[in-house]
C-alpha cells in the first residue's frame, strides 16, 4: 500500500491532502510578494504585480492572469478591512506527485495572507543593528521564489548577535543586499545603493526611496559598497516594503552617526511618507 | 478581520491548517531524504540517516532524534509492505506564521511518503541523454535542502530538449553534478567524478558506485571534470538513489559509446547490485 506520514500519523497516499503535494513545499517552486496599505489603501500595487509576473516568468509558471490576482489580492483586502495591512500571497507551480520534472497542465495553487501590521515608529526613531552574513544564495536573485534558505540562515545569524538584519556580503567582497530589504549609505549629499545588475532583488521601495532621495536633492550612485564604505558612510538605512525605510545606527561593531538616525535619512522617510499618499490603490 | 486566502477560497487567518503555516513551503526551511528498498529491504538505511542528521545540522534544526526518524521509515516501510518502494521523507523547521526569523522553540514537522518504484531494466538497457545547464544554485549544496528551484528549473530544460537529466556546469566551466544525481566518467579503466568539495551532494550512491569500480579494480580519481573531457570519454553513467546506476549514451549532441552503455558500466550495475544484497535493513 502506498501511504503517507504526517509527523506521527500514517494514511493511504490517496488520503493526503493536496496541501502536502504542493510542489512549493518539495522545492521551493514558486514565487511571492509582500504588499502593504497605508490607511487602508494599497501602495505601489502595479508595481509589485508587475514584478511578480517577472518573477512566474522567470520560472517558467505561464498560466496565471496577473489581473486574476489584482482581484484577489485586492478582494481579501477590501474584506479584511485593515487599515495597515501586510498581505502576502505567493504562486506555486501546484500540486502533484514529487517529481523533478512538472507537466506544463498543472494547476497553479495561490495562495495569501492579511494581517496587521504593528507600528514601526519607534523602530524608526530608534534605529536597528546589521550584521554582515556571507551572500551564499543561488545566481538569479532578481526572482522573488520561495527558495529563502540563505536568508533566513542569515537572519538567524544576525538575530543571535542580537541584529535585526543581515547584509549580505558575496565573494568579491560586496554588498549585495540585506536578507529581506535593500541596504543604503549616505555620505555628504551623495546616496549609494548597489545596482540591480549585482545579483538583487528589484525592489518596489528601493525605487520609491532613490526617487525620494531626488526628491530632496541628493546625489544617487547605483555601486555596490564594501563593508569598509559602509563603515565610514555618514549615515546607513534599509528599506523594505511593510517597514518602509529603516535607519542603520550599528554595522557590525561600528557605530553609525553617534547611534541616531541621520537626517538625510529622517528626511526620506518624511519624503517616502508622501508617496503612499498617492500612489495607491483604494 | 486577518484572513487567508486559499485558490478562490477566503477564511480567518486563525482557521488555516498548519500545513499551510510550513516554513518549508515559505523558505524551503527543510532537509530531506529519498532512500530505496529492493526486495523488500531498505539499503543503506544508516548513511541516508548519518546525511540527513548533517543536513539537519546544515540549517540549524537541531531538535530531531534520529533514531526516532529511523524508526517513523521502517514502521512506515513494514506498513506499506512494498518490495521495490521509493521512501521520500523530510523535516521542515515547523510551522509559525511568516518570519524570516524563527523561534528556536518552533517543534519541526516530519512528513513520508512510499510508493511503488518502476522497474528501471529498461533504461540501464538503453541509457540516456543528457543536456548541460548552467549550475546557478546556491554555495551549499552539501545540504540536501528544499530549496530546489535551480535544480528543477534545470532538469525542465533538459526534459523539453528531450534528455533525461540536466548535467550542472559552474561559473569555472567544469562539472558539478547532475539536478537530481551524480556524474561520472570512464576513459581506459578510470573511472572520474567530481570530488566531494566541488558544492556538490555527498551522494551515498556515489560512495557505493566508488567501491565497485575497486572492486572492478578501476582506478578512481576524484577530479572535475569539463564537457569536453565528458564528451571524450568512453563512457559517462550517472548515479541516484533510486536507479543506482543508470548509463548515459548521449551528452548534448556528442554520441557515447555508439550509443550503447558501456561494458564497465554495465560491470558496475552488475558489481552494486550485490551491495544490496548485503548491506540492507530488513
Amino acid at each position: 500500500m502506498q501511504l503517507a506520514m504526517i509527523n506521527d500519523e500514517m494514511l493511504p497516499l490517496d488520503k493526503l491532502d493536496s496541501a502536502y503535494l504542493d510542489r512549493g513545499l518539495y522545492f521551493g517552486d514558486g514565487v511571492y510578494e509582500v504588499v502593504r496599505s497605508y490607511d487602508s489603501r494599497i501602495f505601489a500595487l502595479d508595481e509589485h504585480l508587475a514584478r511578480f509576473a517577472n518573477s512566474l516568468a522567470g520560472i517558467e509558471i505561464n498560466d496565471v492572469n496577473i489581473e486574476q490576482i489584482r482581484k484577489k489580492v485586492t478582494a481579501a483586502f477590501e474584506t479584511a478591512k485593515i487599515h495597515n495591512a501586510r498581505i502576502y500571497f505567493h504562486v506555486t507551480r501546484g500540486s502533484a506527485p514529487r517529481d523533478h520534472n512538472w507537466d506544463d497542465h498543472i494547476k497553479p495553487n495561490f495562495f495569501l495572507t492579511i494581517t496587521e501590521l504593528p507600528d514601526f515608529a519607534g523602530l524608526k526613531q530608534k534605529g536597528i543593528a546589521v550584521l554582515t552574513c556571507p551572500d551564499l544564495r543561488w545566481k538569479k536573485c532578481w526572482i522573488k521564489s520561495l527558495n529563502l534558505l540563505p536568508n533566513i540562515l542569515a537572519r538567524h545569524a544576525a538575530a543571535a548577535k542580537g541584529c535585526d538584519e543581515a547584509i549580505l556580503v558575496d565573494d568579491t567582497g560586496l554588498i549585495t543586499e540585506g536578507s529581506g530589504s535593500s541596504f543604503f549609505a549616505v555620505s555628504g549629499r551623495t546616496l549609494r545603493t548597489a545596482p540591480l545588475t549585482a545579483n538583487i532583488l528589484p525592489s518596489i521601495t528601493r525605487g520609491y526611496a532613490i526617487k525620494a532621495a531626488e526628491n530632496l536633492s541628493l546625489q544617487v550612485i547605483e555601486k555596490s559598497l564594501t563593508p569598509d564604505d559602509a563603515k565610514n558612510a555618514d549615515e546607513l538605512f534599509l528599506t523594505v516594503t511593510t517597514k518602509d525605510i529603516i535607519p542603520v545606527i550599528k554595522f557590525d561593531d561600528k557605530i553609525i552617526g553617534n547611534s541616531q538616525p541621520g537626517t538625510f535619512t529622517q528626511n526620506l522617510i518624511t519624503e517616502f511618507l508622501k508617496f503612499t499618499r498617492t500612489n495607491t490603490k483604494t
